[in-house]
């Protein structure tokens, strides 16, 4: 009689490793012969035993599919009534002694060590491969889904603050027909339909309402600033035609001109009746505005300036609104009179006439196409020897008087041109607030898609949506936490902007221009990952992560490079450090001395820097102390640090460049402070028990995310040990985990014009 | 007589300080209070004397632009005289003490600290403030600029290898006129534009190279893969028609059918008569591929096969060619035989007619505007019950034989499915040597720019390349080093592929996955920061940037998503090591150990954790020891972590699902590693001296900037400590600043067609 398994029970103790062996890929040929070299050394077995079973691991003559097939069924029953066994030898013990026992206890504990070693040795991951056989759809991974932890309206309603009117009356607009997102490829007519979008916005009384009442706006800025971020959900190039018409461009009448001004444009502006530009940047000077070239040379003959390009990259480069609608623009340029340099100053210059033709002196090009923000008509200007009236300097911090000569309220040209910059500080407002609520558009329609979306599974069990995935969560989860963190970061500085006295400006356009880096930036990276997380439904521009993506890549480089704005804070930052250092006397040392002592204390000794309590690690005081230890130890350094290169003998200008990237960290630590203090100052005021257990949940996951990216600096300060940052990381991965949970009613509570999320937030999956 | 500086010389030693306070946009109202109130406290003044000096920091009548003027050529002239002065008090005092002696030395030590005390209280930095004034253009950061210490021709020919003839042949071919980037867009136009580039490609052997010589190729596929990476300098739209025509749709019927179809098929597709598709995802199936829905139902009375879509869903999406010019396509769907279903296979279907009418039974959708790729017609292909004859399927690895049976050397289903899968390993080589391609395109463009873009500099003095600028350096050096690390290890990888036996395919498919993740990842952050470092000029599609980067963005996603391929990277090296682990004997046991004590010795021990000196940095066997222990702690943790998971009782699913970005560490720890043997072992066999002296520098760059990378994990383990991190970090910042000189001819040695290379690349910039 021939062989078999079924007329030899015993042999069926190798049958799960040699199955396995044929299914498995990572088996190869090597191993198949290590296996028949086994089955050669087992002494209990007879020489035609060995033979039937190397056989079935014979390479060159496999079994075929329906012995394949037979062994699956033998070993999935056995299965079915052994959920629990750890190996494959295990497996194979129960298959043999199903029918009777063949196998005795002594037995076993004499063959089977061997062959669990075979397996091992083999890489083979039985609980792996059982696992997979198992079919089971009621794992943790699986179970895992969407609840609402709390009042959807209610987080609405936190989020929007006493916006709420003005942010639901732009949401109706944009959710109108005349709104639909369907973005012409060509871009002349995206171009007009992008003005044709700010007509009807204007229309609606939207384009003026940070202008004074009597010049018909609503003297309303913070107003304006949640109209900009709730027009963002929709198309941007839509946001940046309509922030430069009405922010760049009549602000920088409002700010730069006076009254006489006012009167004569701002009601025209802010109607759209009378289109402009902010021609600030030239080809050769961007980030370095006091080095701009063009001239604006006095007159006094006939009281008049002479504008000028006087070389080819001197011309005004990427201003918006240039290339196809502008009529005026306010121009910036060098005052020269009587051959004497005034620095930089604003002039009001036409460009076009109400054809629409370019006036004489005047040559305009277009910027071509760009890799996003195809809707707005950028442009390059120059001017050869333009003359415009003296009434069309824009007089507010500098003018010519009668006599001819200069004056101005603020005698140092650097002071001045800081100044005239800071009025501008607005952009740096709005900027950031768009980028946030296109992150959001971003996240809301990634988020609800992984929700959705299945991929992968046990063998054989139901597949798992994606948002289940340890790693999928980790991907999104903490920009879902950042979103929330930095809507309280703006708030904040946007209010900070409203109240402002003329002795916290220099506080204000530091904070303004680190949080618009920190928040475009931050939208840079989700904007990345909601890319990849979609797949390739992230590739089509049906979806808009495409457009969203694009057209904010620019924002981390107009209104200020973030490289050097980052810069800019870290030395107001510096600045405000070595005031206090400076400022010390014996009770402020003192002070100082506790306040090291106390962090000696509470924060770096053994336990502290090593406690991954719970409790500790999700305690606010432990994060914020965290954040002030980082923020006042890197500038701390930072000044010890420029002070030494120089006292090295190092020449300013390359000590500064040294410090370059340290300067980052300076604005980075301090703006992470600053948006947490300000997210656990938001908790605090929540009532509501639910909505203020999610908040904290993200707060928690807002906090030990950044301090887990953060966590080398900490470790090099001996701030943390492993064992503390381990934990860190575990619970970030565990917040991820059951924040998941609420992530679709966290971005509906965006409560963004279904019209502006992507296709795959909305669509409906059909039964497979 | 009224009191005035020129009158009263000793009141010039506070001059400097009202000087730079009015000029020092930091200083506030507050600040100018203190001033105020320090001249109050100066005992050594009369009245009148206080109150001439408060009168000049009175913010409500500041002095005039003229006086300023004044001060500013006081204090610039004693700067010039004393250039090294160190604060603003030793500057005033010189001032004063000019003409004669006003101050005596005890007067001096007298009051001069608090002077200092007050001018720091400000938060002035002076030598900052003093540089600014010195016009000194002879900084270190004016001076660094690009030098040529090596042979660019001798970079170029390492570079290329045995390849170096049909890539400057490619070349030469995409710097003709034919070859003009100017890519429409309108969509139809680019995708007739790209085709008519292909045709010219195949016009001129390059679309068969592949394939066997009897049927019409030049049997190399090294030299395919150097054409696909060569052709990607051009635009990749070209790149993925060229490879879905030639590579996937010609490979699936080379990998996958048989002599028959190579007869019937290869000689026209290669030739570009026949355009064709590779249609394997499903809308619900990307990743998940063994999940397809599409059948292929055997019918055997007539011999056919029967393709359907049987649910919306389960229609082929994605998939390139098919929207305007395949006429045919392999498709992949489940094989049904008598009602069971035999598995994941392919079958040849056509779509269209010679005269591109869709063929009954097939439905063909445009997948619309995507976000890149838009040259490449993809579309949405669904069959309602197409039969197709039986000689159609793509029978290498199974058949139906004459009975109506099916067959197959592979009898698992599981395997046979991925011996398929990785006869398409081509495309995972093919990829990320494309994006490599980009990923220099866009380097080469934004270095050469940033070494001619000069921004800022000391005041008056002249401004300063923005590549001399560590921040610029920082961002940018760091992939210039990898680019050349990536060329080497994608060398490697090719190499491996060519010469593979079968034996070695697991390993070389893992290592393809993983290196196809490694460098499109590479290439999207790369790109990411050239579009960054480019500023408003990184915007313009003019500079390429945006194609390049909106091109390369949907590499990560398609041939596979790189995280599940990091995944997949991650299983194959977690069984080798059990392989080992398991089948350690005595004596491997014991080499283990010998392995694990000699680590503790050599790497481990308290001097080497601290060692900062920088002969050991620049070690290349302190790199190569730190990565090895990273790939080998990370995936001895991982097996035992995932044993430690299921042996608590977690589903093997749930353990794999808390595993992954675990596992993504272990992919990535290898594929470091990897590429840095590849690098080093290159170095080796170049003898030129300057050639290895600058590729040192770059594999230096490489190692460090990795271990920088992952310093926290390094510290968290003890493998270093603080001050060595820190070093590290220092070193990194130095090679970058070194490695700056050598950047511009390192990225001229890509010897990329000037065609290629973004405008800004190569525009000369004219004399301000």
């Amino acid at each position: 009689m021939d062989i078999t398994f079924n007329n030899n029970a015993k042999l069926y103790i190798i049958l799960p490793i040699i199955y396995f062996s044929w299914q498995d890929n990572i088996i190869n040929n090597k191993e198949f012969k290590a296996i028949s070299d086994f089955i050669e050394g087992q002494e209990w077995l007879t020489k035609a035993e060995k033979n039937f079973l190397k056989s079935k691991i014979d390479a060159v003559s496999p079994p075929s599919r329906s012995e394949l097939a037979q062994w699956y069924e033998k070993i999935s029953t056995t299965l079915a009534g052994n959920p629990k066994v750890n190996t494959l030898t295990e497996l194979g013990l129960i298959i043999s002694n199903t029918e009777r026992p063949v196998f005795t206890g002594e037995d076993i504990q004499k063959i089977a060590p061997a062959f669990v070693k075979l397996e091992t040795a083999l890489g083979i991951s039985a609980s792996e491969i059982i696992s997979n056989l198992s079919q089971n759809s009621t794992t943790h991974t699986h179970a895992h889904k969407t609840i609402e932890s709390f009042s959807i309206p209610k987080m609405t309603a936190l989020l929007d603050g006493n916006q709420a009117a003005i942010i639901n009356s732009v949401k109706s607009i944009i959710s109108t027909k005349a709104f639909n997102l369907d973005i012409p490829t060509d871009v002349n007519q995206f171009r007009e339909q992008v003005l044709e979008w700010c007509k009807i916005l204007a229309d609606n009384g939207l384009g003026n309402y940070a202008y004074p009442k009597e010049h018909g706006g609503k003297d309303d800025i913070e107003g304006y600033f949640a109209i900009m971020e709730t027009l963002s959900y929709h198309d941007l190039s839509l946001v940046i035609k309509f922030g430069v018409q009405f922010g760049l461009w009549g602000m920088s009448i409002l700010s730069l001109g006076t009254e006489k001004h006012y009167k004569k444009y701002l009601r025209d502006v802010g109607t759209l009746a009378l289109p402009g530009c902010f021609a600030m940047t030239e080809t050769h000077h961007g980030s370095n505005v006091k080095g701009l070239q063009t001239t604006a040379t006095y007159n006094h003959a006939d009281r008049t300036f002479t504008i000028n390009t006087p070389v080819k990259y001197a011309r005004k480069e990427y201003i918006g609104n240039a290339a196809n609608h502008g009529e005026m623009a306010t121009v910036f340029a060098k005052l020269v009179i009587a051959g004497k340099d005034y620095g930089v100053n604003a002039f009001i210059v036409p460009l076009r006439n109400k054809n629409k033709e370019v006036l004489p002196g005047i040559t305009i090009e277009d910027c071509g196409h760009k890799m996003g923000l195809n809707g707005v008509d950028n442009g390059i200007i120059s001017f050869d020897n333009v003359v415009i009236p003296h009434e069309n300097m824009l007089d507010r911090f500098a003018s010519v008087n009668d006599a001819g000569e200069f004056e101005s309220p603020i005698p140092s040209d650097n002071r001045r041109f800081f100044t005239m910059l800071g009025t501008l500080v607005g952009g740096r407002i709005g900027i950031p607030r768009s980028a946030l609520a296109a992150c959001k558009t971003g996240l809301a329609t990634t988020i609800k898609y992984s929700d959705k979306r299945r991929q992968f599974g046990p063998e054989g069990a139901a597949e798992v949506p994606i948002l289940n995935y340890r790693m999928h969560q980790r991907r999104l989860m903490p920009y879902l936490a950042n979103a929330y963190a930095l809507t309280f970061g703006l708030q904040y500085l946007t209010d900070r902007f409203v109240k402002r006295t003329e002795d916290q400006m220099q506080e204000i356009e530091a904070l303004a221009a680190g949080l618009k880096a920190y928040t475009t930036w931050n939208t840079r990276n989700a904007l990345q990952e909601c890319r990849e997380a979609c797949g390739g439904k992230g590739y089509l521009s049906e979806n808009r992560i495409d457009d969203l993506k694009n057209d904010t890549e620019i924002y981390t480089t107009f209104e200020g490079d973030n490289t050097v704005l980052m810069q800019l804070t870290a030395k107001n930052r510096l600045g405000e450090f070595r005031k206090q250092y400076g400022e010390m006397n014996v009770s402020t040392i003192f002070n100082y001395v506790v306040e090291q002592a106390k962090t000696s204390i509470t924060e770096k000794n053994p336990f502290t820097i090593r406690n991954t309590d719970e409790a500790h690690l999700k305690d606010p005081q432990f994060h914020l102390d965290t954040f002030n230890y980082r923020e006042r130890q890197i500038v701390e350094s930072g000044a010890k640090r420029f002070k030494k290169l120089v006292d090295d003998g190092l020449d300013a200008f390359d000590a500064a460049n040294v410090m370059h990237p340290h300067m980052l960290q300076v604005a980075d630590s301090y703006l992470d402070r600053v948006v947490l203090e300000q997210f656990q100052a938001k908790i605090e005021t929540v009532e509501d028990e639910s909505l203020k257990e999610v908040l904290t949940r993200l707060c928690n996951l807002f906090a030990l995310n950044k301090i887990d990216e953060h966590k080398a600096w900490y470790l090099e300060q001996g701030y943390m040990e492993g064992v503390k940052t381990k934990a860190i990381r575990k619970m970030v991965s565990q917040l991820c985990w059951e924040i998941r949970q609420d992530a679709v009613p966290l971005v509906d509570a965006f409560n963004i014009p279904e019209n502006c999320l992507g296709h795959i937030a909305t669509f409906k999956i059909e039964e497979a």
